[in-house]
């Protein structure tokens, strides 16, 4: 006697991951692997975004003959993880956008929609970077700071979904305007936009634009204008991080974004940091590591959530 | 056809507070009430601790007539909690012992051991000053200072049963010697010891000794050599107790502990302070609370982590 197929587990979902600057789209199988994906420059409004989703979606899965019944999305918060909407993304100037809901009527299946740092987190502790731990701290080091936290398989969302404000913890009270609102946040001195802050402040521009990589690389120099900030931001990094792993007692840390690639300027002081400020709880310095999915870390973990059980509350529709 | 009796779910369960000074031994029933209670000073030596622990237990049990077949234990930790031992217990001068087998054995039943601020972070979320929150945040201002956390039903112990270690968060970087070695902790600033030390340094002592209590009438009533420390103290506090809202967002943080007596003088600006450096994540003003259990958060939530299913982890022994 055959067993009805339609019980079966799905093993392909389509990850989504829906950035301020490009959306990625992929296909991935129960295995975490991308069988195939493709990228555009995120649409401002969010019914041609949703619209370029679909298209995307619909031919990535006619190009390799299959068929989709499930998917997985991230996008930048805050969320309303149990309404699927997207509360507020400033980079996108969107407000009040039910995100999932749309998503899912576009592509006919349920939609599963997280924090983008919480997916990424999902996927290094599924497939990457975290995925001998019991606790995985990501810090996610962009043109803002994210965190998300996966403990025993789950996504730790918090009472209203907006855990892990990594970069909004305040380090330095009455410090500098965070754009938050609040003043001295973690994000305030160590991200891109703080860091193109500062090195407009500091060593003004090069061709109009100046770059945290210039910046990091004058850093790596000695650059007495560049090190005593850079030295301020990197203990600040470190100390929030260091909170983080006090009061999470994760197993492993993951550093991800686009400041990684100066991972070879800063990182070695900064797990130096971080472990001395932890002491016995958190990882000791080879638990702190970069991630080993890099930008696919999105499309893999929000499609993991989808063909998993990664979520601690409802976060489905169809 | 009748039901096998023991099929059914316990109703009642020894809770077991042992602390540093003294230890409580309860019975709980499954709606979180405690039907009796008794206490007794801390024996030094682990063999005579559990001795007493047996000879409560069995006299309450005998005293009400029934008959219970769990229990649940807090202790100072860290604790390993998949094998049960205290690893170090510096205000009783233990290590390495294992306690959950030794108890277990004394009383001829399964015992659940876990951290003493997790305990009662489990009894107020169970039925106390957060048994309407999903995600509830416990500060204990003590001798030192612990915390808890429970996230939908489960006490969340990170990687190693560390977590929540709120009073060793990092505040300020090369400040005051703490206990644990580092410097610059939570605990350093405010906590019994650290306000006894304070006193001592700036007040003197009357009797021979200074408490806490006088600190914190000195400070209501304006004494200028009490309230600049006083201020720092209390802002540390709140800096540490919003790095852990804005982390894990809960929607319930409670305090207690010893130091909750004098809250008429200091809760109403540290819950300010925590509103302030919070922002967007966890609760706003009204869901920042005292304790409601008081001293039987201990025995209840013990007993409720063997009663219900609370743990993230295996940490039963028989």
């Amino acid at each position: 006697v055959g067993r009805d197929p339609r019980e079966e587990a799905p093993t392909l979902a389509w990850g989504i991951d829906l950035g301020g600057t490009d959306c990625k789209v992929g296909i991935v199988d129960s295995s975490g692997r991308v069988r195939a994906q493709t990228g555009f420059p995120t649409p401002r409004e969010p019914a041609a975004a949703v619209a370029a989703i679909e298209r995307a979606c619909r031919r990535l899965a006619a190009e390799a003959g299959v068929r989709i019944d499930r998917a997985g999305m991230g996008a930048p918060g805050p969320l309303d993880l149990d309404r699927g909407v997207v509360i507020q993304a400033p980079n996108l100037g969107w407000r009040g956008v039910p995100l999932r809901d749309m998503v899912a009527a576009a592509l006919g299946c349920p939609v599963v929609l997280d924090n983008d740092a919480n997916a990424a987190a999902y996927g290094e502790a599924w497939v990457g970077a975290g995925r001998d731990a019991t606790v995985l701290l990501l810090a996610t080091l962009g043109t803002g700071v994210g965190g998300g936290v996966v403990a025993g398989g789950r996504v730790f969302h918090g009472a209203r979904g907006l855990a892990v404000e990594l970069g909004h913890q305040v380090i330095v009270p009455e410090g500098r305007l965070c754009s938050c609102g609040k003043r001295g946040c973690l994000e305030a001195y160590f991200s891109g936009h703080a860091l193109d802050e500062q090195a407009l402040e500091t060593i003004g521009t090069r061709d109009g634009r100046p770059t945290h990589k210039e910046l990091f690389e004058r850093y790596a120099a000695g650059d007495p204008l560049v090190a005593p900030w850079m030295e301020q931001a990197l203990d600040i990094l470190a100390r929030g991080v260091a909170a983080a792993g006090v009061l999470f007692d994760p197993d492993r840390i993951v550093f991800t974004g686009g400041l990684t690639r100066s991972w070879d300027v800063f990182g070695a002081g900064l797990v130096d940091a971080i472990v001395r400020r932890m002491g016995p709880a958190g990882p000791q310095a080879q638990g702190i590591v970069l991630t080993e999915l890099g930008g696919d870390a999105g499309i893999i973990g929000t499609a993991g959530l989808a063909l998993l059980d990664g979520g601690s509350r409802p976060r489905e529709s169809s």
